[in-house]
């Protein structure tokens, strides 16, 4: 069963005023050094409210989950950190209690803003059965309603916002430069592939010949494993990659969209995301957490460029969040540069 | 003289296909903790070309000097850093040579930047007239013609645009969210006055009621002398301060502008921008340079918001620049933190 465009398009509507339109930034810089004669259009969620577009889909749900249950009084899920907050801030925002169940290894700092937006936070072993098992426990205890991080309509049809975000401020400012017609390619980052499997769908509706692109870290590959061989297969274990957000696997159903959506899958290692990183904090002032920035790692190397963007013109890269602290948290990229 | 608004409007027709028009982004965070109740719009040139609003004033100078001179060949300026940048490509833009002198504590990036973009880079020691001698050994030697960063007309009706885009860009936002009918507050950081010359200017001609502030780092505090004594006072000697941008002192012509447009001078401590800065890169994912964030400083101190703004609703405050490593320089912010 895969989402149809008309409920992503609902799902704008329901979310729009609760959420920001991020900003599409350019830089000359960047397409002169890696895509010259391209236009490259960045996405910029990570400025979006609680930093990452996981409020999209998170807010998509639980105001959906009012509309059916109006006496819902608490919802649960697990996460490595940015759903966590999302869910928690959506939560607090329709008047619910909220209960996050994170891996032990979650950073720090996506914990502590999950709390301070209200959420009861408990941890579980880095693993996707402990993580269910945590979550389970809770809706024993509480009553409270699951609500996956990404393996739900409601969740794909929440991230797919971005995409017709992307498709209105692209077409205003081609129309504006008169640089092209349409979208050519759009770059996403996939751990458990809902934003992919929205913004594939709705990129795919608008502009069925323009490609799409899932971006991941080569030591958790499974959508790349999965695409090749065109069968769901998850990573054994939970990866090691500066990249804490994307180490989580597919499901079946962002499995399915992306069987029917996505032309193929690029892999990054974490020092070219550790060098995107750079380049998108002291270029373009922006700070991107290395899992939202997997997608400008690929545009950077040359071969992703020549065999996967060959022809194509106007390229939309999704930066998917921003939660990392340059601070403290510096060591992880500088040990790349 | 004072430069009109007609010289503004201008400017930005002969600028805006060179120059980005920088988003405004938003916070209900910094909102409800700083500034409750007001609407606050954070316009963030530290995303502009070059990093910083200086690209402004420097293309609208080069641009009309090519005008009157076509057949010029160098330009020259003395800066401690982002007009060095922003002059560097401006020339290059426009097919022209370009020196720069630098005092000699000019933040090293800063100069590599106005290297890569083709600058002759000379240092000299970090006094005003120790700029200018440098300037005037090079104009004496290559012919090059001055230009300087702040105290000049043309440069003054270029930062100007910024103005003319806030209006705009407010005013869509107010139209749209209904929140109000017109900008009734401007925070604008001051260093030599060109930004803030231009700014006022563009504000006061649209909404006269309008409050504007010049901010400025307590220990590098000309402007507020001068504002209260109604006498241009500069520094006296190179201000000890983390606002590297902001140790230089107002000229008589942003002087005159200061005290035809601007309603006061706020003052910020180093530790009120070094948190201000981290809380823009933290809670708003963006890289800020301190100088940049002075304004921000000044709306997260309880004294200024109660003393100026009681009674004004939609606030902008000007993010002027980004350029600054977190990743190497981290340490000036965190000895505050």
């Amino acid at each position: 069963m895969l989402v149809d465009n008309s409920e992503i398009e609902a799902a704008l509507e329901r979310i729009k005023h609760y959420i920001h339109q991020t900003p599409i930034l350019t830089s000359q810089t960047f397409e002169h050094t890696f895509c010259p004669g391209k236009n490259i259009f960045f996405k910029c969620d990570n400025f979006q409210k609680c930093g990452s577009f996981k409020i999209r889909g998170a807010l998509n749900a639980v105001m959906k989950l009012k509309e059916r249950e109006p006496d819902v009084e608490a919802v649960v899920t697990h996460s490595s950190g940015n759903f966590a907050q999302a869910l928690a801030y959506a939560a607090k925002l329709t008047g619910v209690s909220c209960y996050v169940v994170c891996p032990s290894n979650t950073v720090q700092a996506k914990k502590d803003a999950a709390k301070e937006y209200g959420a009861h936070v408990t941890e579980c072993e880095p693993t996707e059965a402990a993580r269910e098992e945590g979550a389970n426990a809770i809706i024993q205890s509480t009553g409270a309603v699951f609500v996956h991080p990404y393996a739900h309509p409601d969740i794909i049809c929440g991230q797919g916002t971005a995409g017709l975000e992307m498709i209105s401020q692209v077409r205003q400012q081609l129309e504006n430069g008169d640089i092209g017609t349409q979208i050519d390619a759009v770059l996403v980052p996939v751990g458990g592939g809902g934003l992919l499997s929205g913004i594939s769908t709705a990129i795919k509706y608008k502009y069925p010949n323009a490609k799409v692109f899932a971006v991941e870290p080569e030591t958790a590959n499974d959508a790349k494993r999965s695409f090749d061989t065109r069968t769901l297969t998850p990573n054994e274990n939970y990866p090691t990659t500066i990249c804490d957000g994307l180490r989580t696997s597919m499901s079946e159903i962002t499995f399915n969209h992306m069987m029917a959506n996505v032309d193929n899958v690029m892999l990054v290692s974490d020092e070219e995301t550790a060098k995107a990183t750079r380049f998108l904090l002291s270029r373009m002032k922006m700070c991107v957490e290395p899992s939202g920035a997997v997608g400008v790692a690929a545009l950077m190397n040359d071969n992703n460029v020549n065999k996967y963007l060959k022809g194509l013109k106007n390229i939309v890269v999704f930066i998917s969040g921003g939660n990392f602290d340059f601070l403290t948290q510096s060591d992880l990229i500088n040990q790349y540069l």
